[in-house]
Parts: structure tokens; C-alpha cells; sequence
């Protein structure tokens, strides 16, 4: 008993009721309650697997948080479902937990993960989104790879019924589900037609949905969403040839989205140049390959001399990569700068190009506040990067990138800066939701997020002083600068 | 008088003439001849340095091949001019020589260098010509390091009176005066406004010629020059920027025009890689340097992998200058890299442009003929390039390029292959005669031209015949083929 109340000590009360009557999660999923709610076995399989031809969910390994959530939701009908709202109204938070429990412990059968090459709509919009056209981010981007869920707040969605996948789909769209988490939901919702909904359902759920199946109400695609035209199109990923060309630029993109497996030898973090570069590094005011292309060879006052494109890549490596720098001539940088001049086909050669690099935004007085950043932090950027900044893992892959810490970009790196991280936030974040917080608050929330220790640059003199005189001398540097009672740079 | 006689054998007739009475030249020159001509130096100065403010030229340190040739021009009336052609009647073939011998050994008077770095369109017209708009080669592209004369064909301006530069230039766009070896001052003439003709006299003569002096007749500029509109224009000269880029172009342009001096370490031979790539690397239809840079990165047979533009580069060096590549990240590429992409600003990414490379010229049946070559090449190529293809040398510079021998481009030069080198000489040979050879003509020189020794292909495996499997198993490439009785390749 005395082991029993330590443990309760160290974990939520919900846990505690749970585990002081293991077996009662069980009882209510297989027989039901007492207190009028049915089992939830009945529709959701004896192993909580689901019922796909009728749109139940499955329920194994779903995550008891978010279990727990969407029970609430349900009750309180932030989730309208006549079905479900009986029973969610009919189970206390103690008995909620413990089904929330007992289902998460039992496991997901395997479902094959869906054809990730397929140039389908599905495939595409699940794996890469939407984001030139109206800035829709790829499913996996939260949901994790092959979308199997990641953290307590992105379920997965490989594996659920078609149906069900498409039914929220449109719940969320049509206000009949609570915007979720930040809205996120809601904003994805809103940016897709029936066709595209019938596309990710099936990718995931293995299946169309029935046709007519929870038809939405009026035009589905939202009319609000921002056509970005910068004057530029990349071509299109159809368009890569296929020829030793093609190849080369099909590793260089490879690279790109997923550096640290396909250039380990030089990365030293968790990051992937597609964290700063969204959409494959496609997209218009985040940094855009085919931008960064044509401005080469260009003076860059942080190497004091003119760089050309390869040289540029080897900057990304040593700092935001907080790794090596690929030597000149290797593949690595061959493939980048391959991929990237794909990328710019028919751009003009040495012009600033709208939509390149990142757009200013006019620094506030004062450049940004603590305090307000990191009430912004935890309202708007937690959810995804965690409240300690260090992203989220899902089978083994960094889905949200941490932002500060020994596995973040260093204090060399672009984004260390105020400047550069206020306009890449004000521009993209929260993801999908770019230009939903204003320049004042993207420079608070890059203050809070510069304001944290990271890797050191790899310039380092031996003296925090003298590399900030030396490298960081700029009030959009915080290096060395003492905050919260910290210097920043020295280490912890 | 044996020994006499035994010098008289190895030297040309007309100098043994002089030569048996050494005096002859200076006695015509001071006091007139026998025959009836004045003494020279009444109108051309005491010691030939000629009158600037009546316009008659300089003769001291004519050459005398030259001299004798225009005394004959005056006497058979080439040269239109009442006052030299009674002169030059005056004087048999021994006095004429005599004469010339006399001036030519005289020192030509110190003349400043006229301003290299003038804006003024003389500076621009004798320095760089006019060839994006009307093929015009500069003067001194065949006259020489500031015109100071290049061998027996190519006197020197510099130090010319202006209003006498200015009264031939005249005189050969109206037809006054034959229209010189190939027609090249005819075709020159044809293509200067009065404006550009006072521009040149100026530059040269110090001074502009007296206003009105010799006005030309009709229209002067030749309607029928060749406007080459190829769809792209690399920025004016004037453009590059004042900033550390600019002085990386104009370093990059340095390289271009004067490799061998500018890039020492990694040139092999006595070639610029502007003698393939002319007007700077501007001129389309000539491998410009703007074509060039939006192809790469693009796969090349020849490496056999994705090349782009510093490894195109190192290329260059390794084989069209027989000498060694530059390192990757080396001033060098860094330097001609950005010379290029200047060039290139607004060209379009990786697409084939009009006017890139040089134009595919027709491969004739049998692929040219080394005795039809052979004629073509001592009627229009040996003027420039010499009957040896050593090109000239003037003041210490390669004025003309050795087209083979061990100072010329080797066996792995692109140029090497008849494809290619008849296209170049198609559209640009003679300079700034592009277009006068037909396709069987440009292939035949070619083939005569590439049917001579050089040195060795860098890549050379130890044996010709492997080396020719390997590397050059193309009817365009006559290495390892026998020519003449010689296996091309297999050195002397």
C-alpha cells in the first residue's frame, strides 16, 4: 500500500483510480456499466479493433489521453454523436479512465502502411499536402509516418475506417466536431473538397467510404484560402525526368526531407532542412529552394566573401544542421544543388524573386518579450513541439522539430536570430496557420524560443564575449546576452 | 663577298638588294632618289615619326614587309592617293625596300598606352569591339596589345596621327583602298559609323582628327550587319555592380580574357579562354558563358555523372588549357563562376537557351577533306594563325591562338572533335567574318586543323588504341586515327 501511494504520487490522479481497480476498464468495455452505458465492444470489436464497413473506430492503442478527450467531448457535445453522447454522459472521469486504459493497452492489429510512392491524391495530400496552392500541410506532418499517430494529440489514422476518417473530416468542417487543438483541424477541414476527403480516408482507411456517406453541406473547399502567387511555380514533382539528372535530383530531395538518415555523416541534431523550408522547400515565404537558388553566387557578410550555391549548403550543414559541411563535390551538396536548380527551372538567374527567403517582418520596440513569448509558446507551439522545446518522436522519426536544446540548430545558425525566426513564424507557423499571429507576437515567440540554450557555434573563440563581439554582434542575436539569470552560449 | 652571298641565300631577294647597298634606304629617305622621288622625311618627319597635325603617318618601325607592301598598294594604285603613287612609281622594287628597310630600323617614338580602362566608346571599340550587335571584332584582337601591331600583316596604330587612322578607315569603307588581306578592313569599315571611326582615330592618334577631315560619303554604317537577336542580353559592362561581387566578376573577367597571366598555376598551354568563347563570353553562337551557366548541373557523357558549373569549369582548364583543374572552392572557379552568373542575370534556370553552345553545323558525307583543308586554311586562316598554327605573338601576348602543337589545346579538348570545331569556325571564322565558310569548308578546315598534332589527352591510358576506345569512339575525333602516315596521338 505504502508502494502503491508513492507511485500515485508521481502520476495523474486519473492514472490512480485506474490502477487502484485494474480490471474495472475491462469490465465496462466488455460488459458495459452500471451506471447505463453499454459495452463498448458492441460496436468497437471484442479487441476494440473497429467495425470498418459501418465506420466504428478502432479503439486499441489509441492513446488514453486522448481517449479520455474525446469521451469528455462527447459528453459535453464538443463531439455531436447521438450514439456517443449516452455513453460518455453515462461513465464518471475515474470510469472513463479506466476504459481509456484498458483499450490503450491492448494492441493496434498491423495494418500495412499505405503505398507511400503512389501519385494519388490521397498519397499526395497525406505525404506532401497542399501548400502552394492554399497552404495545407501533409497529414503526416502531425500525424506522424504513414500517419500512425503521434504523442497524445495526433491519433493515428492509418488503420481507422474510411468512413469514420471522412465523417470527421467533414465534422470539422462543417462545425459539427469542435475545431480540435488549436483549430487545426478546422483549418485543415476547411481546405479540402469531398474529393480530397474521399481521397485521405481511403488512403489511410484502406477503402473509398460509401459514396453519399455523410455528404457535407455547401461548397466544401473553403473560399478563404490564400492562392500565394509569388510569379514563380516550381514545376511540379511529375516533372523530375527520368535520366541520370532525374536521379540526382530525387536523392537531393530525399536528403532534403529526410537528412538525417540520408546524410547522417553530417548532422549532428534532429533537424531535417525541411523544417525550415516547408513544402519540400517548395513554398513561397519559407525560404524556397528554387529563391535561394538564383540568388547565387552572393556576398554573405557571415563568411565575408562571395559564396556560391554549394558553398551556402555547406553553412546549412554546420549550423542549422549543427553537423559538418558535406566537402564540395560530394554527392551530398551535388544532389542538393541538383534538386534545388531543378527546383528553379526557368527562374532568372541572380534576382531577388517574390517569395524568396523569408519576408521581413519590422522588428517591435524592445524586439520581443519574454514573458509574452512564453505564454504564446505554450498556447500555440506546445501542442506540437512540447512544452520543453524538444519536438516529437513517432517510430523513430523526429516529426516536430525541437527548437532549442543539444539536438536543435546552433547558436551559428540563421534561425538563432530574431529576425529571421519572427519572419519564419509570422510567415508559417502554427503550421497551416501562417500569418495567424502578428508581428509582435511572432517576435515574442521567437524571443522565447531564441532565449533557450543550444549548441554552441561552431566559431567559438574559447569566450562567450568575444564571439558575440565577433559573430553575433547585432540586436537580433541574443548570444551571450544574459536572460532569466542565464548566459546564453556558455552552456549549462 | 662569300660570306655575302651565303647570307643572301637565306634571306629573301629583296633584302639582299638593301642589303648589297646599306646605305640606299637612308639616302632615299633624306634627300629623295635618283628616280624622281622626294625624300621621304619632307612630309613624314626626320626620322619617319610623321606628322600628326597634317596626318601622315608614322614609318619609322613599320615593318618592313609591310612597307614594301603599300608602297606597291600606292604605286598600282590599291591605295588611292595622288600624292604617294607618283612616289612609289618613282621607285623600283630594290629602292622600295631599301627604303622600308631604313624606316623599320628606326625606334618608333615612345607613345603613351592609351587608357585601358576608358568608358569612352574608342576605349570600348578598341578593347572589346561590337560584337553582340554587328560581329565587330576589337582592334585589337588582331592589331595587337594596344594596337601596337602584331607580325608583318597587323601594323601598328598606336602613334598614328588620328586623322590618318581615320582617312584609311574611310577609305576602305568607300572602296579607296583595296579592301586589304581577306577583305578584314573592308568588312571592319563597313561597320563603324563616322562617330566610331573618330572615336578609334582618337583613341590611337591621342587627339581626334580635325572635324570634317575626309567626311565618308553616303550612310557609313553598313545596313547589312547582322543584328543577333537571340532572345537574351547579358547586362552591359557598366552594370557590374561597385560591391565585392563586382569585384569578383570583374577579377572573373580578367581570368577569362588574359588565362595564362591571371590563372598561371592550373594553364598549360598559350590559350585565353576567350579565343573559344569571344566578345568576353558574350557572343552567342560562340559558347557563351550566360548559355552555359543555366545548363548545369546536367549529366555529361563525359564524366559520366551530373557535372555542374565549377566542375564544367574545371574542365576547361584540365583540357581546352591543357593544364590542371582548379580546386573546387578555389579563387579561380569561385571567380569565373561569378563572372558567369552575372552574365547570366535574368537568364532562366536550366533551359537550353538561343544562341548557347555553338550551332550544329551539317556533318558533310566523308566528314571534311584534310587537301581541300589544307587550301582553305593557308587562303583564311593562316593569316591570323600562321602556316604553322602557331598562332602570334605580340609584346609578350598570344594575340593570335596556336590551333595545335604542344602550346594548343590537347587531344581531350572539346574543340579536338569536328563536330565542334567546325561549328565554331562556321559561325565565327574568319574573325568577324562568321558565316562566310559554308558547312563543307568549316568541316574541311576543321578536319585539317584537328588532323595535327598536340598534346596528349590527360586521360591517356598508356596505349593510343585504348585511349581512342575509351575515350574518343566517335567519328568526330581522328586521335588514335592515321592521318598523313601519322597516328594522331601517338606524339612525334
Amino acid at each position: 500500500m505504502k508502494r502503491m501511494l508513492a507511485v500515485c504520487a508521481t502520476i495523474a490522479a486519473l492514472d490512480c483510480a485506474a490502477a487502484a481497480a485494474p480490471d474495472a476498464g475491462k469490465t465496462i468495455a466488455m460488459k458495459g456499466s452500471a451506471t447505463g452505458a453499454p459495452p463498448c465492444t458492441s460496436c468497437h470489436g471484442a479487441q476494440g479493433e473497429g467495425n470498418a464497413a459501418a465506420g466504428f473506430p478502432r479503439l486499441a492503442a489509441l492513446g488514453q489521453s486522448y481517449f479520455v478527450r474525446q469521451l469528455d467531448a462527447f459528453a459535453h457535445d464538443r463531439r455531436k454523436s447521438p450514439v456517443m453522447a449516452p455513453v460518455a454522459k453515462a461513465l464518471d472521469p475515474a470510469q472513463a479512465s479506466a476504459v481509456a486504459r484498458y483499450f490503450s493497452s491492448l494492441p493496434a492489429a498491423a495494418t500495412p502502411a499505405p503505398p507511400r510512392d503512389a501519385a494519388t491524391s490521397g498519397a499526395l495530400l497525406a505525404q506532401a499536402g497542399r501548400w502552394s496552392e492554399s497552404r495545407l500541410p501533409a497529414c503526416n506532418q502531425c500525424h506522424g509516418p504513414d500517419g500512425s499517430g503521434v504523442g497524445d494529440s495526433f491519433p493515428p489514422l492509418l488503420g481507422q475506417p474510411a468512413a469514420y476518417i471522412k465523417a470527421q473530416l467533414v465534422a470539422w468542417h462543417d462545425g459539427a466536431r469542435a475545431p480540435g487543438p488549436q483549430a487545426l483541424m478546422k483549418t485543415v477541414a476547411s481546405k479540402l473538397s469531398v474529393a480530397d476527403m474521399d481521397a485521405i480516408s481511403g488512403y489511410f482507411g484502406g477503402a473509398a467510404p460509401a459514396a453519399g456517406a455523410a455528404p457535407p453541406a455547401g461548397t466544401i473547399r473553403d473560399a478563404a484560402q490564400v492562392a500565394h502567387k509569388d510569379g514563380f511555380t516550381p514545376p511540379p514533382e511529375s516533372a523530375i525526368p527520368d535520366d541520370e539528372f532525374g536521379k540526382l535530383v530525387r536523392r537531393g530531395k530525399a536528403i532534403f526531407i529526410d537528412t538525417k538518415k540520408n546524410a547522417a555523416a553530417f548532422v549532428g541534431n534532429d533537424l531535417n532542412c525541411v523544417n525550415c523550408h516547408l513544402d519540400a522547400g517548395r513554398l513561397a515565404g519559407s525560404a524556397p529552394l528554387w529563391g535561394a537558388y538564383v540568388a547565387y553566387p552572393q556576398f554573405r557578410s557571415k563568411t565575408g566573401r562571395i559564396d556560391d550555391y554549394a558553398d551556402r549548403l555547406q553553412g546549412c550543414f554546420q549550423f542549422s544542421m549543427n553537423g559538418k559541411a558535406p566537402p564540395l563535390g560530394s554527392d551530398v551538396l551535388r544532389a542538393l544543388e541538383a534538386y534545388s536548380s531543378w527546383m528553379a527551372t526557368g527562374a532568372p538567374v541572380r534576382t531577388r524573386m517574390a517569395g524568396a527567403g523569408y519576408a521581413k517582418v519590422a522588428r517591435p520596440t524592445g524586439g520581443g518579450d519574454h514573458a509574452r513569448g512564453a505564454r504564446l509558446y505554450e498556447e500555440r507551439c506546445a501542442l506540437c513541439h512540447g512544452a520543453a522545446g524538444a519536438g516529437q518522436r513517432a517510430r523513430n522519426v523526429q516529426v516536430f522539430p525541437p527548437l532549442w536544446g543539444s539536438r536543435s540548430f546552433n547558436w551559428g545558425a540563421g534561425m538563432h536570430q530574431l529576425n529571421n525566426a519572427a519572419a519564419f513564424v509570422a510567415a508559417n507557423m502554427p503550421l497551416g496557420q501562417g500569418g495567424t499571429l502578428d508581428a509582435a507576437q511572432a517576435w515574442d515567440v521567437a524571443y522565447f524560443m531564441d532565449a533557450h540554450e543550444r549548441p554552441q557555434d561552431p566559431r567559438f573563440t574559447g569566450s562567450v564575449a568575444e564571439t558575440r563581439r565577433k559573430y553575433h554582434d547585432s540586436e537580433d542575436s541574443l548570444y551571450g546576452l544574459t536572460v532569466k539569470g542565464q548566459v546564453l552560449g556558455a552552456g549549462r
